[in-house]
């Protein structure tokens, strides 16, 4: 095995499960309707209302930020204001997409710890932001990442009281769950626990990060908002023909918990790096590990020392490391990195 | 067997070639970097250059809206005009998706027969569009739709002679070509003499309604367009993070000419089709059957009765229905539908 | 007096009524709040409320265009479709303004009489829209223009047909009232015949066309329309900060019937002419003169002398000309013009 | 005269300079061509350039938002990013215009003191947004607020200093001079000098705030960006038709140095009062008083006081109040507040 294997670039970087690759081939006999359809999309409703223990309306789209730009602008009016974490990927990893989807949509970053968004802040902002004067951008929803853009998980007391707030203001609340798998996991909680019965009322699932290939889903959980939803997918081309190779990795993804177990084995690689570099001189950990990624600040000299070794991971700062485990992290691989950690950061 | 399976709705019902399901299987392997910058995008953008026989850059996307929607905004300004057919998908099936990835893109129709857009007609059209004038929008690009949404197919002198309109007035040539390989295969022509030899500047390349199942992609040939589409695509949250699972499928739709087989799989259906019922009385073809697709209008009673018999097909108009033929379309489909307009006909 | 003096082009060519430029100056005295919340503004809105006989909304906007365009994007959603005359403004002179703030608004021509939109003709295109349909621009508001651009006159009972049309399947309808007054003295009945009571939800209410300079405003009668509309305004920079010298304006306007005296004016002109070239051999009227626009037939070579007399006006194609009247037309342009056409019509 | 008439509020709330409002009557003759095509828009372009000792490009517009949001809009791509202060009128009180004009836009603040931008904090922000990289706003301009909107001026060596960054990465730079006329009068240099000598590209100027009434300009010096600034307007409703009636305006304000008389009265009345209550205990200012604006610290109590006595002022947090002086605001009124300050402040 060559160094150049050791991979801790991105949840996307890694392969698809084989259970998704086989729903493709069962999938892919006789003829099905197309643009959604198809009973492998309506079969797909009725099993996340299983999962979600109520009905929702799912739109299976080919990313995240489509999933997030389309549920965020179904939410607001072109000039509605999004309040987000400074650290949410809509905020920084999406090139404004909500802005484009919303028709000028205003991204408002909230303070708040690792990546969360503080219910104080938020009703700071919002008691601030001039409700009813054109002047203003106008308060029209929230945005959670969970597991947050720095790896931490809120708990479900966090999401409610983020979406109290919120909805004592009239504000929809949507959660990006680009790694909903990864913090369910970690909470043990419910699908249900974890989103519309903490206040979600909208949600991007990932599938992606998480063992899937080319399908995410928005997954509505309030009528009010879908009502707009199939026109943006369709005019923003978001919407496949042959829809059924989307929903039937969506259906083999939940199936089995095959999503939990995947999770978990990212979470797990990560939590073991996390238990073994926590202590060591000069390593530092910027947020709480309760999902499957590491933010670590160690001196510079030691971040090119790994990389000199060849682990593959993103440098986010001279000193900030972002290490992200996959469901098909390594046991090798995860010795590799903790063995460079120690070794580089002992000669720093 | 019932009649039920009996299918000419659209290509978008049928299943994906074998091929592209095997080369996702083949691609899972390793890890990648993420949003195209993995091996597979990389090798794609060799394969397709060697199809085309000149440098190309290529965009795998989820949709054929999306790929023309992309490539026409990326064409113009936001004020700018597209002229196209009437019977353009643009025009008739993408709620206005070029206007809105344009920010305010007029959508003009364009005489023609066929669903085809008449070069003089097109002089016409832009002569009389008030270039210069602010109170107009301004003409910007051409869509040309091959083969057309009628089932009919450009000659390479029809492209060439509507490009050469448009390029002496400073528009850019865009191809839909949701259908390319059927028209490919009708003319027996190179993909060259078919797009940037005879003056497309950007094709949209389908790929899901010839047996590919979640992919099509846009292909430039004119370095100018490309600046960016790259940014537009992002945006839109039309970009994978596994891009390779997308990339490999198109690089599996070109290999050994699968492409064209598969094509004229469907178009060999169509002709027999059209060979069959062609002096039927009662029974007219609105378009020459050039491609995969027959428009024929026949008596009310004669199309219900076809609908009863299980047949399954989308009715355009009381007296007009489409029928589209696929790679997977049977000889036994073919042969039903053949005896079923026979009957009906004769009865009407 | 110089030929150049003798000017047909277009309303906004001419002066502004003493009256108005008198109302700046008087409304130029002490301080005021910006924005809209002025006095001034407050007693538009009482002073239009008794014009049309019922509570109505007034947002004073710089421009005819601007009062289109907001006023359909209130209307819509941005995947609405807004159906109007071909002939209409917002179709053929306003760079797709509806577009552009509707965020991807469809234009959708129907045909009628005169630049008049055909109930009939509305009511077929709306139930073969697609309603419902994603792949469909959604049918969401009606355009009138009134007068019409080719200078027709909608009767009540004309404006109420297309309105209950438009009603019965859930659009709003929006009159361009770009020349409201020339039609209103035309037609002889009270503003709110010819608005709301005949279904008119939102009005563009012309005033720079009349003998205004700046301002044109919006008239919302159906509070539900309004809601957005401050804020469409004021993100697009339309809100000016110093309101009062527009409302000021707009309350001259209305004051002691000065609209109707200025439009009777300008239509008295437009007639006079139509009565003496109506019978001439060689010279054709497009459509019925019933406010102060004619569009006249004529040959080539008696359109070049026209101009070549000095006389100006619009030459809208080889053998048309727009011949525009204003409140300040004089007896002896109309005289001048009459003779000229007389004297080339015979000519050619 | 009543406590009422003591108005600090804004310099929207004040008159028009009457050499203004004679401007229109004197224009109010003849006839001239509409949309811009008129001789007092021709004249005011060689007016402006005589003003700017260079070639200019004027645009007059309804407003100052109209004016920035179409300025940036033209110098961005889409996906453009524009810094700016986080005290920058276009991110605090257009209610996002600039995103809504160019399509998705982002606004990004960045540090710099009293309502400046720093050109190290632009520096850094730029060489961190991700330059080229899909996911990121590309940096496209710069926004300068002269005067500042918390009264501060800029000098000629911080705008070009600022510039400087801007231009050696490809950005334009971009001056909102709503109060350009008070920074001049404040720097007694030339508009040259404060503007394209010191790299500006394009410049909102400010008339309504200075005696002005419905009418500012766009200002550009840089032809690229000028291309397409026409039709953003039109398609904008952002274009008179009867535009000599604001063009006429704009050259009065600039005719024997107007704008400078105004300007110094306003910001001679700032500096009186900042000159008397500097000293005071409990009286704090936030920034430098340059212009015409004083932003106060004060006991809340005071500032109660201050309003209880009737002088009209905006409370922009519990201590914080602006105090904006006008041309026409009196001596009078000046001492009144003074007086006032200095009586409530020493009572808290």
């Amino acid at each position: 095995m060559t160094q150049s294997t050791i991979d801790f670039r991105s949840d996307n970087c890694g392969r698809a499960a084989p259970e998704l690759l086989e729903a493709l081939v069962t999938a892919n006999t006789g003829t099905e309707l197309g643009y959604g359809a198809d009973s492998f999309t309506a079969a797909l409703q009725a099993r996340l209302a299983d999962v979600f223990e109520t009905p929702v309306r799912v739109y299976p789209v080919p990313t995240g930020t489509a999933a997030n730009a389309v549920a965020l602008a179904a939410s607001c009016t072109p000039f509605g204001a999004v309040y987000c974490s400074a650290d949410a990927h809509i905020n920084t990893a999406e090139c404004n997409a909500t802005s484009f989807f919303g028709g000028g949509t205003k991204l408002t970053p909230v303070a708040g710890p690792h990546g969360k968004v503080d219910p104080a802040a938020l009703e700071s902002a919002i008691v601030t932001a001039g409700k009813g004067l054109a002047h203003k951008s106008q308060p029209a929803a929230v945005n959670l990442v969970q597991a947050t853009d720095l790896g931490a998980v809120y708990s479900i007391d966090e999401i409610a009281a983020v979406a109290q707030v919120a909805h004592a203001h009239g504000l929809k609340v949507h959660m990006d769950g680009a790694r909903f798998a990864n913090a369910l996991a970690a909470l043990g909680c419910t699908p249900a626990e974890m989103s519309w019965r903490a206040g979600v009322d909208v949600l991007s699932l990932g599938v992606t990060k998480n063992g899937g290939l080319l399908a995410d889903a928005i997954v509505v959980f309030n009528a009010d908002t879908a009502t707009s939803i199939g026109f943006h997918l369709r005019r923003a081309g978001l919407v496949w023909s042959k829809m059924r190779f989307a929903s039937a990795q969506i259906i083999a993804y939940v199936e089995n918990d095959l999503w939990l177990r995947l999770a978990r084995q990212a979470n797990a690689a990560a939590a073991a790096i996390a238990a073994q570099i926590g202590g060591l001189p000069g390593v530092t950990l910027l947020a709480p590990v309760q999902a499957n990624e590491l933010f670590i600040d160690m001196a510079p000299a030691a971040l090119s020392g790994l990389a000199d070794d060849g682990i593959l991971y993103y440098r986010r700062g001279p000193r900030l490391a972002r290490i992200v485990c996959r469901w098909d992290s390594s046991a090798a691989d995860v010795a590799a990195l903790v063995a460079g950690i120690r070794r580089h950061a002992a000669a720093a």
